[in-house]
C-alpha cells in the first residue's frame, strides 16, 4: 500500500478539478480516473482531457455504460434537465447508486494498484438532493469497502463541508484557478456555459460570493 | 418498493440455485440476475439459462467486463486454477471487490424495479478466503447502500452459516435438488466435472456429509 498516493475520481468539473489540485498539493502521486458512462455531454471528458494534460497528471478515462442500461434519468437519457423533483425530492438528474459504483470501481483499481488513497468531490453542503453525496454514505462506505477487500483505504472528501464560495477559497489556495477556466459545470453541455440551469447559476452564486470573476470566461 | 419482490445474484452454481429456489418460497416474485464479466468458462451462464428455464424464472444475464479490463486473477485470465494464496492469504481467484460491485449494482436494478429484496448465495462458513462474502461486509453494504439511494433493501444471505452439507439440507427442503443437476461448480469449467479442483472436493464433500448423491452425475 504506497500511503503517499491517491486516486481522483475526476469528472473535469469544478469540484473534482479543485480535488485534483488539492490532491496534487497532499500527496507525491495522483492519478485521475474519469468514467465515460454514456453521458449525453462528451464536453465532459473533453474537458477532463485538458485538465489533467494542464496539471500533467497521469489520466485514465474508463468505459462504464452500465447507468445507459438502466436509463431513466436525465443525464444519461433525453429528458429534460430541470431541476424537477420526483416524490422523494430527488432531482431527476439523479442516477441512484452512481457514486457507489464509481467509488467501488475506484477501489477495485486502487486495490490492483496498491494505492491507499481516493479523493472524491462530493459536498453535502451544497446538497442537491443526491444521498450518495452524503458524508455518511461515504464513510459507510469506506468501511464496506475495507470490510470487502480487508485493505486500509482512505476515502478523501476536502469539499463535504465548504459552501460554494469556500471551494473556490479552497481552488485559489491550492492552485486551480487556471484549470478552472476548462472545467465543465454547465447541464446543458454548451460553451460558453448557459447561465441558466441549476448547476450554472450555483456556479456563478460561488465565484460571486468568493468575490473572485469566473475564469470559464476568459480562456486562453 | 414491492414488499413480496426479490432479485436473486444467480451465477448458475450450486449456492445460487439454492438460493434462487429459496426466494421462490418466500416471495412472490423473483427475478434472477446473471453477470457476464468476462469469466473464462461461458459454461457457468449455460447453466444458469437452463436452470431459470427449469424454475420458470425471469432472467436477465447483464455485461460487467469491468474486471477483464482489471485483470490479474485466475477467474477471468490464463492463469492456472490453483488454491495458491497471496501474502494475505486470498486465492488467486479472489477478483477484490467483486460481491461490492455485483450487488451495488443488482440493488441500482432493483432500485429501478422498485424491488425490496436482494438475495445472494454468499457464506462465511465455507469461507475461501474471499472478505467480500463474510456477514460483517454484506451487512456494511447494505447500509451504505441504503444510505446511497434513500431507500430500505434488505440483503438476504440464506447460507451465511451454513456447511456446504446444510445448504444441501437446504436445497432438498426448498425443492431446489433437480436443478443442482445442472448447477455449474468445476474451476476447470469441464463437465463431467473434475473432481479435482478445490470447488469440485468441497461440493463432493457437501452431498457425502448430507448423505445424499449429487445429482450433477444423473442428469436428464
Amino acid at each position: 500500500m504506497v500511503e503517499s498516493s491517491a486516486l481522483v475520481v475526476f469528472s473535469g468539473g469544478q469540484d473534482s478539478t479543485t480535488c485534483l489540485y488539492w490532491a496534487l498539493k497532499n500527496f507525491s502521486k495522483v492519478i485521475a480516473i474519469s468514467f465515460d458512462y454514456g453521458q449525453k455531454h462528451k464536453i465532459e471528458l473533453e474537458s477532463a482531457k485538458k485538465i489533467t494534460k494542464l496539471a500533467n497528471v497521469e489520466h485514465e478515462i474508463l468505459e462504464f455504460d452500465l447507468f445507459s442500461k438502466l436509463g431513466g434519468n436525465s443525464l444519461t437519457d433525453d429528458i429534460d434537465i430541470e431541476d424537477a423533483k420526483d416524490k422523494k425530492g430527488l432531482p431527476n438528474s439523479f442516477v441512484p447508486g452512481r457514486n457507489i459504483l464509481f467509488l467501488s470501481y475506484v477501489a477495485c483499481i486502487a486495490y490492483s494498484k496498491k494505492i491507499k488513497n481516493i479523493v472524491t468531490g462530493v459536498c453535502e453542503t451544497d446538497f442537491s438532493g443526491y444521498p450518495d453525496c452524503r458524508d455518511d454514505t461515504i464513510k459507510s462506505l469506506q468501511v464496506t469497502l475495507n470490510l470487502a477487500m480487508e485493505t486500509k483505504f482512505v476515502i478523501h472528501t476536502p469539499l463535504m463541508w465548504l459552501s460554494k464560495a469556500k471551494s473556490i477559497d479552497l481552488a485559489l489556495e491550492v492552485g486551480a484557478m487556471d484549470a478552472l477556466a476548462y472545467s465543465h459545470t454547465c447541464y446543458n453541455g454548451v460553451y460558453p456555459p448557459c447561465m441558466k440551469c441549476p448547476a450554472c447559476i450555483l456556479r456563478e452564486k460561488g465565484f460571486k460570493e468568493a468575490n473572485q470573476v469566473d475564469p470559464i470566461f476568459s480562456r486562453n
